[in-house]
Order: C-alpha cells, then sequence, then structure tokens
C-alpha cells in the first residue's frame, strides 16, 4: 500500500502504543519533514479547544509557520485537561523534538478521543521512542500506517494523493485524514473565520510560503472540510495541517495568484475535496454519501447555510437511510435554515428525477424514486430561484448504527 | 377518562374519517365553544407554512381573536401543496361552519401528517359530518377523542388540566397536545417572535381579552414548548391556540398585568409544562427525558441558546440513550453553542454528581454516574460562573427506534 506520490523529504509511520482501548490497534502517528518545511493550518473554532490545538496555534503564529514534525495519537482528546494537560502537549513535542533533533517549537500537536481523560504519558513516551526507531535514517514512506493511527470509529483509513506540475516541474501531494463522528467543522485560521474530531495531514514536495499556503487551505477548506456534517457536531480537536518542504525543486510560491499558486491550489482542491467525500462515506454507521446542492440562490453563504441546514436534518437524513423519496422534509428543513426563500419558486430533485415545482409535488415515479435513493452516493438537489449562486454539503444517511456506536462509545 | 376539570360551555370530539394510513386510527378532532369565545395563537416561523397555517394566522388578525372551532386532522399536512391546498383549508372551515351554524370566519384549521399531499376531501367532509353528529347539541366532553386524532407518531395522547381560581370563581383549563418527531418548535405570534409538528389546543371557562392571552401564551410558550427539541427538526404545521368562553362566570382578564393575570398566566404555565414534558417523553423512539439546565450565564437568551444545542446534540443524547457519563460531549456542544464562555470557569453535574470542575473532570464514581443515567428522567445540569441567569431545555435521549420510525415513516 506504499504511495507512488509520496512527497520528497518526508517521512510518516504509526504504531500502537497501548493508548487507545482497542488491543493492538495503531494509535501514534509520526509525520517528519527531513528539510525545514513550511506549515499553514486550521483549527476547531469550538470554544472548549483541546491541549494539542492550544499549543499547536500559539506555534503556528509564533514562529512563522516554520514546521518539522507533526506527532498524533488517537484515543485521548487531551481536552477539558486543563494546565496539566498543556503540560502533556508541551512535553509531547519535547520528546520529538529531542528524538528527531530539531527544535520543539517546530514540532506541532494534534489529539483524537475521549474528551476529560488525560493522557498515559509513560505509554506515550514509549510511542514517541517506537515512532522515532521506525523512521530511521532515510525517508520511510509508511503512511498508510499513519493513517491507520489516526482513526478511532473510522472504518477505513482516507488517503488521497496527486502528482501535478508547478512550473514544469512534477511536485507531490499526499493527504490523509480521520473523521467519523463529531463531525460538523468549523476550521478557521489563527486569525480568521472558517468550520469534527476531524484530522488531515497534508504533505507536499511543493514550496509555498506560511502565509499563502494559509490562504490556499482556508479558500479550499471553506468549499470541503467545512461543508461537510456527519452529526452536526462540532469537536474540540479538529485540525488541518499542511506541510511543505520544496524538496521538489519547483519554483517557490510567494503570492496568492498567478498560474503557479493556481495550480497548487487546484491539486489542494483535489486532496481536500477526495479526503472529504471519504469522510462523509465513512460516517459513522453510515450506509451511504448524501450530497445536497442548493442553487438558485442570492449568496454562496445564504446557499452553504441552506445547504448545512438540511444535510444536519435528522429526518432527511434517516429519509435517505430508508429510501423514502420524503422530499416534504426537505422543504421543512430548508424552511427553518433562517434563509429567506419563496416557496413558491423552489424546486427540488432527488438526483434527476424532479419531485417539486414551483413549492409543490411533482408527479413522480414513487418506485424509480426509491431505486436511486438505494443507490451508495444519491443527490438532493433543490433550486430557490432566486439568483446565480450556489454551493453544496456533505453528509450521509443516519442509521441506527450510529446510535449503537455512539450509545457505547466510552463504556 | 372523561375529564373532570372540562371547562364549561366547550365540546370536543374525534375520529376516524380514513385520512391516516393507519386503519380505524382516529384523524380528526373538533373543538367547539358553544359560547362566543376569543382565542389566541403561536404559529411556525417554518418559512415553508403550511396551508392550515397561513389560513388560521389571517383569521387571526383579520377577526379580532373571534373564535367558535377548531377542526384538526392528521394523516395530511396539507403542506406544498399550492393553491389548491389553501382552497381546501378554506373549504375545510366552511364546512364546519355550516354544520355548527357559525361564521367560516370562526373556524380554525390544523393540519399534521405528510408534507406535500393534498388531503382527500371526500373522506374529510364525511368527517366533518361525523364530528358534528358526535357533537350532538348538549356540551360533550370528549377530549380524550380528541388528543388521540391529532397524534401522528405519538405512543400516547397527552392531556393537561387544571382547576383554578379567578377572582374567587373556579374555572377550568384543559389542553392537549401532539408532538413527536419533527419537532424543535420556534413559535410566534402573528406578528412577533419566538419558536415541530406541534400541536396544541388549550380550552378554558375563563374570560380574557386576545390581546391578554397573546401576550400570555408567547410568555409561556417561550419558557416552555419553545424549549423542547426532538430532532432539531422545525416543523411547517406548529400549531399552538387557546380558546376562552367565559362560561366560568369569572372576571374579565383584559390587561396583561395583576393578580388575575398572574392567576391566569400560571395556570396556562403549568398546563403547559405539562404538555411539553409529556411531548418530550414521548419522542420518536424515546426511552427517557432529558432536561438541561444552563445556569450562571450572562443573559437568559444565551443561556437557553446553549441549552438548547446540548439538548439537540446526537452526540449528548446517544450517550443518555446508552447511559453513558461522557460529560465531554456536553462540553463538546458547549463550544459550539455560539455563546460566549471560559472554559476554566464552567462545571458541569450528571443529577446531583458533579463530574467537572474549573473545565477539568472530578474523581467521581462511574458505577453511580451509569445508574444515575438510566433512569426514567434525567438532568444534565452545567454552571458557566459569568452570571445569575438561566434557563432549561427539554429532550429526549436518541435511539435506534428513532431512526426506525423515520426511515420508514411514509414508504
Amino acid at each position: 500500500m506504499k504511495s507512488s506520490c509520496w512527497p520528497l523529504g518526508f517521512s510518516a509511520t504509526g504504531l500502537s502504543a497501548g493508548l487507545s482501548k482497542k488491543k493492538n490497534k495503531k494509535d501514534m502517528a509520526l509525520f517528519f519533514s527531513h528539510l525545514p518545511a513550511q506549515g499553514a493550518a486550521l483549527f476547531t473554532s469550538n470554544l472548549a479547544k483541546a491541549a494539542p490545538i492550544l499549543l499547536t496555534e500559539k506555534k503556528l503564529t509564533q514562529h512563522r509557520g516554520h514546521v518539522r514534525a507533526v506527532v498524533v495519537n488517537s484515543g485521548s482528546a487531551n481536552a477539558a485537561t486543563g494546565v496539566p494537560g498543556l503540560n502533556d502537549a508541551e512535553t509531547s513535542a519535547a520528546w520529538v523534538a529531542k528524538g528527531l533533533k530539531v527544535s520543539p517549537d517546530d514540532v506541532w500537536v494534534a489529539s483524537t478521543g475521549v474528551i476529560g481523560t488525560r493522557i498515559n504519558m509513560a505509554k506515550y513516551e514509549h510511542g514517541v521512542r517506537g515512532l522515532i526507531k521506525n523512521l530511521g535514517s532515510s525517508e520511510t514512506n509508511e503512511g498508510h500506517l499513519a493513517a491507520e493511527a489516526i482513526m478511532t470509529t473510522d472504518t477505513v483509513p482516507k488517503i488521497a494523493e496527486i502528482t501535478f506540475k508547478l512550473g514544469g516541474v512534477p511536485v507531490h501531494m499526499w493527504g490523509c485524514a480521520k473523521g467519523s463522528g463529531m463531525i460538523h467543522p468549523v476550521l478557521r485560521g489563527p486569525h480568521g473565520q472558517l468550520h469534527a474530531t476531524m484530522l488531515v495531514f497534508i504533505l507536499t514536495d511543493a514550496s509555498a510560503t506560511t502565509p499563502v499556503m494559509q490562504r490556499a487551505l482556508e479558500s479550499v477548506a471553506d468549499r470541503t472540510f467545512n461543508c461537510v456534517s456527519i452529526d452536526g457536531d462540532t469537536s474540540t480537536n479538529d485540525f488541518v495541517s499542511i506541510l511543505a518542504n520544496g524538496a521538489a525543486g519547483a519554483p517557490e510560491i510567494t503570492v496568492p495568484r498567478g498560474r503557479h499558486y493556481n495550480e497548487f491550489k487546484a491539486a489542494l482542491m483535489q486532496i481536500c475535496d477526495q479526503l472529504t467525500r471519504k469522510i462523509a462515506l465513512d460516517g459513522e454507521g453510515a450506509s451511504k454519501l448524501v450530497e445536497v446542492h442548493v442553487e438558485g440562490a442570492r449568496s454562496e453563504k445564504s446557499a452553504r447555510q441552506m445547504a448545512s441546514v438540511i444535510a444536519s436534518s435528522p429526518l432527511v437524513k434517516t429519509a435517505c437511510h430508508g429510501a423514502d423519496p420524503n422530499w416534504g422534509r426537505v422543504l421543512a428543513a430548508m424552511g427553518r435554515s433562517g434563509v429567506h426563500f419563496d416557496p413558491t419558486r423552489i424546486r427540488i430533485w432527488l438526483g434527476d428525477i424532479p419531485v417539486c415545482h414551483a413549492g409543490v409535488e411533482l408527479p413522480f415515479s414513487e418506485a424509480e424514486a426509491i431505486r436511486y435513493l438505494k443507490n451508495k452516493e444519491i443527490l438532493i438537489r433543490v433550486n430557490l430561484g432566486l439568483g446565480h449562486k450556489k454551493s453544496r454539503y456533505l453528509t450521509c444517511d443516519f442509521t441506527g448504527q450510529y446510535v449503537g456506536i455512539n450509545a457505547g462509545y466510552r463504556t
């Protein structure tokens, strides 16, 4: 399962340190750039931010985006752990820095798992030693092990990768994500405002400055990670990061415009879009991916707001599960979305099947609609007839398994 | 099951007109005041309002609250039915008016059921004849049949009643409600702004003007019906009404202050609070009632906002179902609520068991907490440590049955 798009100058690995309740489940990952790298990141906007989020956000702003490594654990979120939790996060970074012989300032930390419990730091320290030993001294492409280690209720590791050209030079971009429940990201940059525990780690051997990558990441995340909802719950630990080390030898991107920037951003969009779809499809208990398109809106913001409410509606999501063409639930969600529209102008489709025109039901084949809704990927499309702006949101169906997973997650 | 608090001068009944898919399920109800009565009402704030909502809202504002009868059907919501649906609602009122020999202006209409399908008006007309025949010419206390007829996915009829004194004169108040799914009411008056399909019909033989009752109803609903969520979905058909006919001979209440008003409002609060608890306990698939208290807030509004987000969180609701003392999910919901707080000042209790102090976990007995969470009614209490305002929200646990009910509701 080794990657053919693995970026030059990076190593990654994962192992089981015994932090997860599940025996032998990999629960620690390490990403490392052998060269100095620039990083950009987005953080949860949840007010109860986990310790590693607080620490890494500080590092990003204080050290101009210089970064060499990201260490991640699953099993404990290190959230609601107060000052001791912050100290644990600092200690994590220090151990990794020492082992890799880099500055602790250049080590970012992320965590996912149960909120409110401390990390077992003895096991963590042992894990750090193992990770560094795994890496060895040369480039170690074990990204697939890292992708496994960050999983919690995820059923599959999520990886996306691409090779593209920047100024004629082939560059590589590789990303992995975890996220299955508590997914309704509202990510923001260290200063801005954008929207799980969703964790995303992207590595590239392109060369770009932190401000440029920050801009690209915020823009892309706003149309990908910030447009996916599994259960409407925004995590305390959401974290998306990208590291670029320039090892490919392509021209450095220093301004957020122009051909090189656009090529970079397009590649990033492809990676983030793929990871977002994989997150939606692997939503806790999900049996299918549901894509919601809102078109004909006055603004992209209002379109997204409405798409978000439709995609978060338990009634819409259970209807998708039951393959019930109950489009009235879509209309009810639209009506409570806070977005103004004229009910007599709206149109609704299930896939290509028109079910509502000018606000009233169209005659449609129930059997055909049910057959469509039994697909693994389904589209709900609405047009407000007000303008030309649009947006989309990804989610999954709502199943009895979701309840089963979450009624028994911790105890 | 006849009521001992049945208000003088009112009749009510219910029957099966064949509108519901379930065979012999009662699906039409009629409430009738033998004397002229004053009414007040609240309507859903969903933008896609059902035809009966639009019609009744117009009647309330145009006819100064004069009302004699309310006719209700389940089986079809008469929502997203366009002009034909509005005509159906008008026809409904006309049939009832003719049968009862009152003005069509004085007949209110409400519906609940599937969105987007027309009512079978031939069956409806037959139903109206049956209802009027049932009422006969004298007072007919068959409120329990009406309470049954308005049920959809409800498992039990919901009735609350009280006898109290107004100026020394005994008066009666009786109410019934339906509501089990698509419950997150955002009710408002015909002009104002407050917050399922939740339907509530309250009858009293007290005497009060429409403006006074409107004020009392909005104030009480804001702390009862607008503080309950089953699934976060706000219906197109929510409707709460009160009719007062003065038959008890108590002094008329003409201003929204003073002892009589306060006595009236206290009685109304008791009825609405009881009905709200019954709705939460009978939430689709629910096995328990969950009460969320947010205290120590800067404003009641912010406390309610946070309580609403905690009570709507699928992760909190599934943890309640699984009796999992996973208070971190409460904290995560607080953090995404949009209400500002200091995570290091918060306290959280499960019932009387403190589980979090100053933002970090307190040592508590897991076994004791699990035992508590297995109760039929549970309380989650948080204190923000910022002020002295508070609010509460009612909900239920989230179960596999909820998904089962809603994945197969229509087809």
